[in-house]
C-alpha cells in the first residue's frame, strides 16, 4: 500500500516533484522535509479540514504549524480569500521562509498559491490536493489566482509550488459531483494531446466511476505527465500551453454567467469542450466519442440556458482574448489539438446557442 | 536640449531601457513605439495629472488610452487602490495585450506595477517616473507592490517594466522636500556602492538643491546605472540585491509606527541610514560624512520619537527579517556595504532608542 510514484516538473531551478500514492497522508511521506523553514501556515476549508488537517499536521512534527480554515467554494475565490490569508501570516509573523500548504482543492489551491506568490513577493507553498481536479490539473503548472465580478481568475500570478502531495485516499471521500469533475481535465487531457489515453478512459470509464483506486492513480499519473510536459516546454503560456484551455475560454463565460459555484469548474469545461469540438468541425464520430465519454462521466454536454449574449459578453473578458481578437484552442482529431484566431462569427453564434430552448 | 541617455537594465529577453533626458514629455521621444498594443491605461495621482497626464497623453496618438487618477500619497499605497487598478482594467475590457502607464512617483509606480503583475496574470506597465525618488531608486528594477497594516510592501510581485522614462522637466515642480527624499536614495547609492560618486555629491550638494538640471541628470544616471547593475546581476534579491536595502530595516519600521506617509520614505531611509551606519560601526569620521552630507539636503539624521519599543515591535515584520534572525546591511566604509545577521541586541536597542527624549 506504500507504494508511490514521482513525476517531476523539468524548470531548472524551478523544478519539483508530483508525488502520488495511496496513504501518504497516514505517514508514508516525509513531508517535513519538504518545508525548508521552521514555519507553516496550512489553507484548508471547512469540508476539507475535518476529514484531512489532523492528519496532515502529524506529517509536520518539529514544525510550526498554524492554519487558516475559509469557506468553501468557488464563490470564495475572491481577492479578499487571498488577503485573508496575507493577514494570518500577518498575524503569524510569517517571513520568507515561512512554507504556505495548501490542503483543498483547486479552489484553495489557487488562492492560497496567489497568497504565497505575493506575501513579501513570494514565499514557498507546497499544494496537497485533495480533490481530482486539482490532482490531475489545477495543482501542477504554476498558475495562481482569484475571480474578479468580470472575469475568472482575471488576478494571478504564475508561482511554482516546491511539491504537489495527492494521496488517492482523500478521493474515497470526494462527491460524486466533484469526481466527475476532475474526470473532464481528465477528458481535456486526452483530447489535446494523446488519443491513447483518451481510449483508455473510454474503455475504463466504469472502473473510474466506481473509484477503482488502481485506475484513479493511472489517470492521475497520466494526466500530471501531460501537464507536467507542456508547463516544462511553455511555463508562461507563450505558446503550446495555451492547448491546456481547450474548452475554457467557453467554459470561464459559462461559470460567469451563471454566477461563480453554480456549475464546477469541471462541468463547465466539459460543456466547453463540446462547443470548441464543434466549432472546430471535429468529425461526427469524434465528437460522437467526445461526447460519449462525457456523458458516461454525468458530464453535462451543452451549456445551459444563460442565453447567447450573455455567454458572449463574459467571452471578450477572457484572458485567452488577444489583442480583442477571439482566440481558440480547437480539435483536428482526438488527441491533436491547435489554436485558432479564424473562427466565423456565424459558426460562433450557433455554438452560443445552444444552451437556449 | 533634446538630449537624452538611455542605461538599459540587462536581463535577457526581459531587459529594458531607462531613457533620461529634459523635455521627453514634450515630444522628445517615442513613446507610443514603445506600447505594443493598441490600448493603455495611464495611472496616476491627483497631484500629477494636472500637470502631466495632457502631455503624456499627446505623446499616444494613435492609441486608445484611458486614465485613472488615485488619491496621492502613501497612505493610499494598499491592496484596494491596487483593486481600483484592476476594476479599470476590467471596466476598460483590457486584455494581456493592454500597457499600464504609471504616471507619478514610488507610491503610483509600486500600485501600477503591482497590478500590471496580477492582472492576467501580467501584462506589460511602463513607468513615467515623475519624483527624484522614483527616478534614481524606485521605477527600475521591478519590485511592486502595496503595504499592509503590518508592513511595509507586504504584498507585491517581481514584475520588470518595459521602460523607464524620466524627463527631468517633472524635477521643476517638485516639492523641495520630496526632492530630498528623493537624494536619500542616491546618498544610499554612493553610500553602499561607489565613494566616489558619494564625494561627488558632497561637491555638488547645493547645485543639486538649487535644481541645477545637469547635476540632476548626472545624478539620476549615476543611481540608474547602480541600481541596474545590481538587478542584472540578482534580480530577486537572494544576495546582493540585498545591500540596496541599506537604511530600509529601519525606514519600514519608523513608516510603520508613524503610520504610511508621516514621513516620506525617503525621510525614513535617511535616518535609517544613520541607524544602520551606528550599527555597524563606521569610523566617525565617515559617518560624519553621512550626517553632513544628509543634512546638507535638509535630511532627518535620527529617528522620530515614537519609541523603541514600538519600532523593534515593526522591524519584526520587515521582509528583511530572515528565519526571524534580524538581517542587517552594514557598511565597512563609504562605498563598502555588507551584509550582517551577526548585531548585538544590546547596540540595537542603543540605535532604536536614539530618537527617544
Amino acid at each position: 500500500m506504500a507504494s508511490s510514484h514521482t513525476q517531476t516538473v523539468e524548470l531548472g531551478e524551478r523544478s519539483y516533484p508530483i508525488v502520488v500514492g495511496r496513504g501518504l497522508l497516514a505517514g508514508q511521506f516525509d513531508l517535513a522535509a519538504h518545508v525548508s523553514g521552521a514555519d507553516c501556515l496550512i489553507v484548508s476549508n471547512e469540508t476539507v479540514a475535518p476529514l484531512y488537517l489532523q492528519k496532515l499536521t502529524a506529517n509536520l512534527s518539529g514544525k510550526t504549524v498554524k492554519t487558516l480554515i475559509l469557506p468553501d467554494g468557488e464563490a470564495h475565490k475572491t481577492i479578499d480569500s487571498s488577503t485573508r490569508v496575507i493577514d494570518a501570516l500577518v498575524d503569524a509573523g510569517a517571513n520568507r521562509d515561512t512554507t504556505l500548504i495548501a490542503l483543498g482543492g483547486g479552489v484553495i489551491g489557487d488562492i492560497t498559491g496567489f497568497a504565497a506568490a505575493t506575501y513579501m513577493r513570494g514565499v514557498p507553498v507546497i499544494q496537497v490536493a485533495t480533490t481530482l481536479l486539482a490532482q490531475v490539473d489545477s495543482s501542477v503548472g504554476g498558475k495562481t489566482g482569484v475571480n474578479h465580478p468580470g472575469g475568472k481568475n482575471l488576478i494571478g500570478a504564475f508561482h511554482q509550488p516546491k511539491l504537489v502531495l495527492i494521496d488517492t485516499e482523500t478521493l474515497s471521500t470526494l462527491p460524486a459531483r466533484e469526481l466527475a469533475a476532475g474526470l473532464a481535465e481528465a477528458v481535456k487531457h486526452g483530447a489535446i494531446a494523446d488519443a491513447d489515453y483518451f481510449h483508455w478512459m473510454e474503455q475504463n470509464a466504469a472502473a473510474l466511476l466506481a473509484r477503482d483506486m488502481d485506475a484513479l492513480a493511472h489517470l492521475i499519473m497520466r494526466s500530471c505527465q501531460i501537464k507536467a510536459a507542456v508547463v516544462a516546454e511553455d511555463e508562461r503560456e507563450h505558446g503550446a500551453r495555451a492547448l491546456l484551455n481547450f474548452g475554457h475560454t467557453f467554459a470561464h463565460a459559462i461559470e460567469n454567467s451563471l454566477g461563480y459555484g453554480e456549475w464546477l469548474h469541471g462541468e463547465a469545461v466539459a460543456a466547453g469542450m463540446l462547443m470548441a469540438a464543434e466549432l472546430g468541425g471535429l468529425d461526427d464520430a469524434q465528437t460522437g466519442r467526445l461526447v460519449s465519454l462525457l456523458e458516461a462521466f454525468n458530464l453535462p454536454v451543452r451549456p445551459p440556458p444563460v442565453g447567447a449574449a450573455r455567454l458572449r459578453a463574459a467571452m471578450s473578458l477572457d484572458k485567452k482574448v488577444a489583442a480583442k481578437r477571439l482566440r481558440f484552442i480547437l480539435l483536428h482529431a482526438i488527441g491533436d489539438a491547435y489554436i485558432s484566431e479564424d473562427v466565423a462569427d456565424e459558426l460562433l453564434s450557433r455554438v452560443l446557442a445552444r444552451g437556449d430552448a
